[in-house]
């Protein structure tokens, strides 16, 4: 036998990671109405927009758009192979917008650029910060964000690089907010959304128990992420993991993002769309078996320029497993988290203003 | 910060039911292939008409048809929250009939009529009556039916209501059936449905043991329920149900019936659709782990009028918990059910006729 | 209640079998995006020609095609009622071909012809060898192949038929192949694939890691058995099973194949379908809990009549349960398998050659 060429992926180390370089991900992904039925029996979602195709259209969509928190996860698990492999924690998102919606049929592409790394001192690990883009088939954005990871290095000798931090913003201005969707006066039906309250019903500081709860099974978190085509082996390998730091598999943190969204239906049934990403922290690892509750904060309501169907709300949602949201459990002023609390997540979404509700 | 309005659902209590009133439930659902194939794959159904759209030309269908029971769940769903988030028990069916088939790309909502209340003597719960009728997009009925659940008061201080009890039909008739296939002569083709025996070949009395068995897991019965954006607390929540009256999530009922209609094909393989629901009664509850056995017996065998193609059938069908039915387990002279009996359902499905099938 | 027409299936037995009738198996199955889309949850598959339409038609597709190996469990499944229901083992595959694709809306129908049987020494049991060819819905060949396995008898005292054995093929002929893709020069994007290995890059003998593994679950396999319509009842009933050989349900053997073939993305990512099946054996069974994972050798390098574009590949993939393929677990000189290992499958996969790639 003669020697071949490597064919296995190892994954990009601490190394790999060039400031400025870009990295074309792989396997483009056709969306279909079948990916949006499995994330549906996964997730439970309930919110009209989603639902269905008649009420798509009174918020202006030719069908039913698929739901942009799966949008993120398909863009998403192309980063993985290069971006995630030999990661040992994602660290957090910032700076998210999604722009056109993505219908069934539409294919989504990934590519990420290097915006940042940095040596940890431990001499084993670096953060590394790139800026992913998802695509549709027209090369027309769908959903950005820039992400930070902590990476092991190949080699503990190797030389710590110039650190480049990028600044990042603490949230996305809501001017900068694309919502391709529009409203006519009193288009918007509150009975089928299931919901009255319209977007001026909100009001900063105001907090909500999303009251419902959810169980996670081990097929279901492996399920998702299979959907997405995430890799990462801490979701799926019972066999080292056993082993590992926490005797089980990982739940993936982007199903907290997508379980708290559904529960967030009861008590934001009109937030039809997630339209931004400020900033998230998966805070405590979540395992099959954890039932997971929401509750979430109003943070800024923003009136959208030139618009007065829509408007958008910050909100952040935080999860928790096996402990009710009813008492909103929350970091402490040493900014802690107490160890029930699993996501804290804060991103922008849009809802009908009272005059595009009936 | 300013006290809001109320955003979240508490459900409708007894209270809050009054007869005559309609409730317009919400989330309108556009039903796709997607979610045919994820109950396909919770399910296993081999009806050929379903399965197959060469097949459902052959019954005058354009395209395969959603399985009616499938219908069923999802016109159902949506009643949830309105009806039954404060029920205790779901306690029957009745006079049940489909209308125009579903296919992929129509969309379901659903509106209930409030026909009846009765408050029970315990002062603390009522029977709640609703007819809920589910409509597609051109409002043309998909599937109506009666149902009546008890229901937690939300003061057991209220007053108790008149009570109004409405009187319901111990089976539909045959004759108010809707039958929206046609099949041609000897255009029915046996050996693709699986078997050759048609509408004249059961007997009234007639017993059929269906074999086959199905073990039910948590992530399957909680799918299924998302599926139908169901959202009954006891199948989601095992940190509140592990302190509960069984220990652990139960299985939403109308599971059963999914995975009864679909372990009979196996002895009533052309009988390609349910048309009607004359009865329903989930007579003890079902686990995650419990393996679901069923047995049918022909109630009664009815001509359609005018119709010489398509005859009905009225089945009751015994589905059982880690209990073989081959010996038919059954009420007893009392009315009392084994504990491995979890549901009995009487209903009316359609079967070619000899003179269709080849 | 008189006596009627008995209406359940039992199965064939050893002595229904007769050499040179064909079987007509039931169920046509029109496959769809959501098929496509339970499978992609499954297995989480990443060929970019079946993930992705545009990639796609750089192959020349008109949209992404069905996962070959899908196609071929549903061919299976079909034939399971007639052929398998009362098998105690399934002995192999050989010769087995794909044809036309199969994309979403076509529909799948199978017969089988019966090529051998041969009793064995105990009276109990005797193995069958059937020819099945599934066909889409203008009668093109879709998959054909021919397995044995071993089948009860009905009755001891049955006399044994005269044996006949039908020669069967150690491989398939790469000549013989059908390979419905076309690509043009530099057409093929090997950063959009994963990976930039092209058919000239393999070498007979190399051997092949693909690194990652996937744990699986009981709803798995059953949700995937389900899809295919697969009846066989070991792997759905735990109340029989917990009683059984194994004391649990067992995994269809064709999941194996599934994972195995998603497992090798990871070193054979541009081997973009499955064309042939030479052989394979389900050496242990497989359990849930069981963690797969995965090597492959090359056992052949053929170039394709009148092809410079496309070229085949003859791999033996080898998954193993609970046990890294770090080390390329194997038989031994006696050819036994170690307990670990679950399948050795023989087939044939297509490649872009070198002057395709970019």
């Amino acid at each position: 036998m003669s020697v071949a060429k490597r064919k296995t992926t190892e994954g990009n180390f601490f190394e790999d990671f060039v400031v400025g370089s870009t990295l074309v991900h792989a396997t483009p992904r056709t969306v279909t109405e079948g990916d949006v039925a499995v994330y549906q029996s996964l997730f439970g979602n309930r919110f009209a927009v989603q639902s269905s195709a008649p009420f798509a259209a009174t918020v202006g969509c030719a069908r039913a758009p698929v739901d942009s928190v799966l949008v993120f996860h398909l863009v998403f698990g192309k980063t993985v192979p290069d971006v995630s492999l030999n990661a040992i924690a994602n660290l957090g998102y910032a700076n998210g917008r999604f722009g056109v919606p993505v219908f069934p049929g539409d294919t989504i592409r990934t590519v990420s650029d290097v915006l940042g790394v940095k040596a940890n001192r431990d001499g084993q690990t670096g953060v590394v910060y790139v800026r992913s883009r998802g695509e549709n088939q027209r090369g027309e954005m769908v959903c950005e964000y820039t992400r930070w990871a902590m990476v092991r290095k190949r080699n503990a000798a190797s030389p710590a690089p110039t650190p480049v931090v990028p600044v990042l913003p603490d949230a996305v201005d809501a001017a900068d907010l694309k919502v391709p969707f529009q409203i006519g006066d009193a288009a918007y039906d509150a009975a089928l959304a299931g919901s009255d309250a319209a977007w001026e019903d909100y009001v900063v500081g105001e907090r909500i128990d999303h009251v419902d709860a959810m169980t996670i099974e081990e097929s279901e978190h492996m399920s998702a992420a299979r959907l997405y085509q995430n890799t990462a082996k801490v979701h799926f390998n019972l066999h080292v993991e056993r082993d590992g730091r926490f005797g089980k598999r990982i739940v993936y943190g982007g199903h907290l993002i997508s379980l708290a969204r559904a529960l967030s239906v009861n008590g934001l049934a009109n937030a039809f769309a997630v339209v931004g990403i400020n900033g998230g922290r998966h805070v405590n690892p979540t395992f099959a078996g954890d039932t997971i509750y929401a509750w979430s904060e109003v943070l800024d309501r923003a009136e959208l320029p030139g618009r007065d169907d829509i408007g958008a709300l910050r909100v952040r949602t935080v999860a928790t497993k096996d402990l009710s949201a009813a008492a909103f459990p929350d970091r402490d002023a040493t900014g802690a988290y107490p160890s029930n609390v699993v996501l804290d997540f804060d991103y922008w979404v849009v809802m009908p203003r009272r005059r595009a509700m009936r």
